[in-house]
């Protein structure tokens, strides 16, 4: 009839039962954490005003983004007016603009949804995928770090992810540290770019691109040195109290350290001197949980005070983390799946059976048990073929026989077994069974 | 800094906390009644390549979709490559035809997700919303009709909507009554289109418009005689009897009513013989649910072989239902909505209680408690407000007397009793005052 593609829009997935279900599952163990730590959920529409997004992502996010054409007969000049959702940040900003005293503050939400880039696919990387994030709006108290850190490990814990380490640092002495070893502060940035490589290009590869980026060789050769001391934390803790910036950032990390007891559900908390979690934004503590086996980032965030008042022209305090959720759903097992297909199927034995087995399903269903009736047509081997690939635990057979003789056979699909019973028994019968092999 | 406006894009919506909760409450539940009833999940992208969706939804669906501008180089040509999902039926259609045999069949799939259409804003209308699609494809017999119909109906019950009427007719039944009653082939579709306006318009109006529409005199006088008598029903179901096609629609409708037993939950089902629900696509039973106070249709659907079959070029039976979403989650009352937010505020009394506050918190929310811990700053009034706003029933105040001395003050909100309690037992405490009051 057509020649089109069926497969979804490049970059995008179909998830078919199996997979909404294992996704819908890890969502719920997330809203439940950040819900049991005090944080409330917030939803946003998929789009915005090409304006609110606009510039927010540098030029890289102004050309991955899905911009949307005017409608009608605006279509024919080609414009767009509308931009589908970058990020989760750009509409928490705009939200905490247009309600302000709405929400109670410190404004403590968390935010599940996809967000869209048009990024080139990739193994892992999609243009439609979900983010979770968790902020705290409102508040410059480093309590407010140390809860969004034990939120995310206690959610990371929660669908069974442990064995993780969350390396923590803060910018301030990051800026200090790198002052510390007297790159010039018009090299800064270009410094930290250069550390934050650390773990993929060694202590040779920092040391070469701070050179090429002009850092002098002096503050390159002791830089490199410490890199590779192995007591490297000590030696920076010794730097970082060498300079103003150092010794704030120092105390950053040491007061959340602090708060948390040293300690966080499932994992483990480190300073990492030279963790830098990307340029742009961060003002204070930041921290990024790797997985211990994989070498994976799962999570991570810090504080950002100054970005979420983009709208609102004042200086509003902020933190958050992000989970890096297709990630984390990709590496917990499948079997913390729930089953949620149909625990009974009611067949049909002849064209007379249906009223009987919607009334039965529905007995069956009334006690709690998902209970699907056959809706197709065809023999009895086919809908036992059908309950087999759905995962279907008890058939129930009610041919004219027993329809009469008011009873019901049922077939244990996992044993073979089948054995006739009363039909007023027949909840009873299989709710005990359900229960003692679940 | 900037005059953008920061409301939500036309036509669209923020949730702030207590509506998301809300929302999802309801979504949980229908979840849980459509998985009760062995139907699954399905989820498919938001936008789709434009020539998945182009012409399926007339010319005016081509103009309200939103279409998404190519990116990169190609965005200067202005035109547009991708469109969001207009509906939950063509990508349904799409998944069928991609997937085939990896479905299992007849495949029961429903499918909660929002929509997007550039349709005039208004009172209840709005550019982002959601759909919640109920469908049973690759089966042609009449239980799939009455599944669908007994699994809306309980979804409806489920969220607390009782007092409905289910309106149930057949497509074949319309179309042997317009026959019967004379009116030319040719002219059958405006006959319908007049009809279906019966509840609107009335007798004298349908009338009208059926001569408008050149409907011959003789047919118009015997029709709107019908229509207006009182026992319409019996009229129309005796017309019915006079054509092949009307008593092959009328046996279809007495068999989905018998296979439901004449009966669904939380409502009642009955024959409507001038039921039309649009035009376009059923083949087979129709129905519509209609609120009995409010007479608003919160849900519908009807078999539509034919119409998955788009892309596989296929004849494939379907059938399904959808639920007037928006509309159920304006009617079912928020009492129904379970609170998430926080039960109980761990307060902070001074600069040091940060990481005893955080131990704390964490000991009360391993015992299944909600547990905030304050995360601004200021004094005690302000945090007790803030619990307040938040709904929190208990707020635990431990200043360094009560650190030292081993204790907790727990404060009751809802009462204003506060009690010293020893910090081992707060935990029983609170579980015990918040089990008998709920």
């Amino acid at each position: 009839m057509s020649s089109i593609s069926t497969d979804p829009a490049s970059g995008t997935r179909d998830f078919l039962p199996g997979d909404v279900g294992h996704r819908e599952d890890v969502f719920a163990t997330i809203r439940a954490v950040f819900e049991a730590h005090g944080f409330a959920p917030l939803d946003t529409p998929a789009f915005e005003r090409l304006e609110v997004l606009t510039g927010k992502y540098g030029d890289e996010g102004d050309q991955l983004m899905f911009k949307i054409l005017r409608r009608g007969d605006h279509e024919a000049t080609g414009e767009a007016d509308l931009a589908l959702r970058y990020d989760l940040t750009v509409p928490l900003a705009r939200v905490v603009a247009r309600y302000g005293s709405q929400l109670v503050t410190p404004f403590k939400r968390y935010h599940i949804a996809p967000v869209w880039r048009a990024d080139r696919p990739g193994k892992g990387r999609f243009r439609e995928f979900f983010q979770c994030d968790v902020d705290i709006v409102g508040s410059d108290s480093l309590l407010a770090d140390a809860t969004t850190i034990a939120a995310v490990t206690d959610v990371l814990e929660g669908v069974g992810l442990s064995g993780f380490t969350v390396n923590l640092n803060s910018r301030k002495a990051l800026r200090g540290l790198v002052e510390a070893y007297g790159v010039p502060a018009d090299r800064e940035a270009d410094a930290l770019v250069a550390i934050d490589k650390l773990d993929k290009i060694g202590v040779d590869g920092v040391a070469g691109e701070l050179a090429e980026r002009g850092v002098p060789d002096a503050a390159v050769k002791s830089l490199a040195a410490d890199l590779g001391a192995d007591a490297m934390v000590d030696a920076f803790r010794e730097r970082l109290a060498g300079t103003d910036l150092g010794r704030q950032g120092l105390a950053e990390v040491d007061e959340v350290l602090g708060l948390l007891g040293g300690s966080v559900r499932g994992g483990e908390i480190v300073f990492a001197p030279v963790l830098a979690r990307g340029l742009s934004y961060y003002t204070g503590p930041v921290f990024e949980v790797v997985h211990d086996d994989l070498q994976l980032s799962i999570a991570g965030g810090g504080r950002y005070d100054g970005l979420v008042g983009m709208f609102s022209g004042q200086d509003v305090a902020a933190c958050g983390g992000s989970l890096g959720l297709e990630r984390i759903l990709m590496l917990v097992a499948e079997q913390s799946h729930t089953e949620r297909g149909p625990q009974v199927l009611v067949t049909l034995m002849d064209d007379d059976a249906g009223a009987d087995a919607i009334e039965v399903a529905a007995r069956v269903r009334a006690a709690g048990i998902r209970t699907d009736v056959w809706a197709g047509t065809g023999r009895l081997g086919k809908q036992l073929k059908y309950a087999d690939r759905r995962g279907v635990r008890f058939a129930l057979i009610r041919g004219s026989e027993e329809r009469v003789g008011g009873t019901v056979a049922v077939k244990d699909l996992g044993t073979g077994d089948q054995a006739a019973v009363a039909i007023d028994d027949v909840v009873a019968y299989i709710a005990a069974r359900l229960d003692t092999s679940s």
